[in-house]
């Protein structure tokens, strides 16, 4: 089954304690799409100006990406500049140029109206409804969203909250949406707004997942490499609605599973600039993380004390 | 097998934006030992005032706790007093009246020094490093320290880090003492002072286990009435190195069982007043939460993509 993403195209230019690289490919669509292609077929919404590359076209056609939702606008791509502080973590923006992002208008081509599993990356709440208004039967909408959004446009946002199945969100996110500072209280406060999947990154920490009333945690994979934790976010969704969209059903296995090769995409991420290293990883590469990631988490039973000796 | 542990009792006094309580039995050796008496006999070496109450004394020595080395010196016992602010993680000391345990020097009773696993609570790293010169022949060795110790006696605590087995200590810590801000390389870093096995405690993110060159990752309980975390630290450390010493060898597997005994036992802790929540547990209270950890970190092998569908 296909999964429809609705989000940014951009060039980036990225300072780290380490390097800087400019009009690196980035965008939210651009990092989703290139990760959930491993998995499944994508649908992109997105739109760029007249200086976006016709490689970067060719690569995601080559990866299965229909691009029929792109729109080519007069004018320039959408660009931002951010840099890294020492800790590879905080970062601080040095500027955005909406540039032809700012008056996007997610128009779905009809074939799209069709799709069972979505992804509304990081834009207005308002363009995440209206995609919304647009879709028909879909059986799995999952949102990200920001601190910016959080703060300036609450009421929007809550309406979308209202209408999605998952949301995925950092853990400092969810504690300032939910005004509470307990994680998993802060969890299920957000749930009551609307999402019964919640699924919390938690960079170096791991992701949690909360589905209903239940709990699964995923550590993170010890990344030394890093690099470039830009697109970390949005590898991660993709390779969770990817694998969600190739299962083709969610359950609370799916979704496990799900998570745990977000995270291993995601890992791979973090280590180049750019989709540096998302372009083209071996099914090997991908399920030796999820073995680590297994590894990393297992336990066997306790024969002696809670036998009783 | 026992358990040694050096450490302090204390009484605390503790506000958190929903309650106070005054002379709460605290200090590193009594959460300590309390949690590790659910497993192994526990040898404890602390000093107290004439104002220790007897029914802490009988309380403790009814768990299997063995108080030889205990004494009592005139003057009064060591006093805290914390106000936890609205997340209850961060917390500012209102005072600290070291009182007897000013002139702490541990000396080990005879029966003592053969002690195969040994804990040094949080503690100068100068007594740690005395205490290490009393036992004789320990299996395993791990100690606990803070960013005063890091700041404040560097290189005592290089010295003592040198001589023991494994570190208990926060995330924040780790990469405060290895001066790196990656997880994963501070971690190494770490291991290159001595300790080869470090346990960094994490809060709500969990536990990270790394031994050699393995990583176990331990998620957190999700807690929801969190009352005090006074002492969860070292309740953690008394549930691992107790577990350890009722499995009497130092594997692998039973380290990953230890880490989450002590997970289990820490989740306890936090959710009353000083060890108000430890005095009774049952073996199903613990095994329960021993499950519920397993069950966060379940799933199931990919049997469609990895294996090629």
């Amino acid at each position: 089954m296909s999964v429809l993403v609705v989000g940014s195209m951009a060039y980036d230019d990225i300072e780290t304690p380490h390097a800087q690289v400019n009009d690196a490919l980035g965008g939210s669509a651009t990092f989703f799409s290139t990760a959930a292609s491993y998995f499944s077929p994508v649908n992109l919404v997105a739109v760029v100006g007249e200086d976006f590359k016709h490689e970067e076209i060719a690569f995601l056609r080559a990866r299965g990406v229909d691009l029929d939702g792109l729109t080519t606008e007069k004018g320039k791509t959408f660009r931002w500049k951010g840099r890294y502080l020492a800790n590879m973590n905080d970062r601080e923006t040095i500027y955005t140029h909406l540039n032809v992002f700012q008056t996007f208008n997610p128009v779905l081509p009809e074939k799209y109206r069709d799709s069972e599993f979505v992804f509304l990356a990081n834009i207005s709440p308002e363009l995440q409804y209206h995609v919304m208004t647009q879709v028909r039967k879909p059986k799995f909408v999952a949102m990200d969203t920001m601190n910016f959004w959080i703060t300036g446009s609450l009421e929007s946002l809550r309406r979308t909250l209202g209408v999605v199945d998952a949301l995925l969100i950092n853990d400092s996110e969810v504690k300032m949406l939910s005004e509470e500072d307990n994680l998993f209280i802060a969890a299920r406060r957000v749930q009551e707004m609307g999402p019964k999947t919640l699924i919390i990154k938690k960079g170096e920490h791991g992701a949690l997942l909360v589905h209903g009333s239940s709990y699964f945690h995923c550590p993170a994979y010890p990344v030394e490499s890093l690099n470039d934790p830009t697109g970390a976010g949005d590898t991660f969704a993709g390779g969770f609605m990817g694998y969600l969209a190739m299962a083709g059903e969610v359950t609370e296995d799916h979704l496990r599973r799900a998570v745990v090769f977000g995270s291993a995409l995601a890992s791979f991420c973090v280590e180049d600039f750019s989709i540096g290293r998302l372009q083209s990883l071996s099914k090997a590469d991908i399920g030796a993380r999820v073995e680590s990631l297994r590894e990393m988490t297992r336990f066997s039973e306790d024969t002696r004390w809670l036998a009783g000796r």
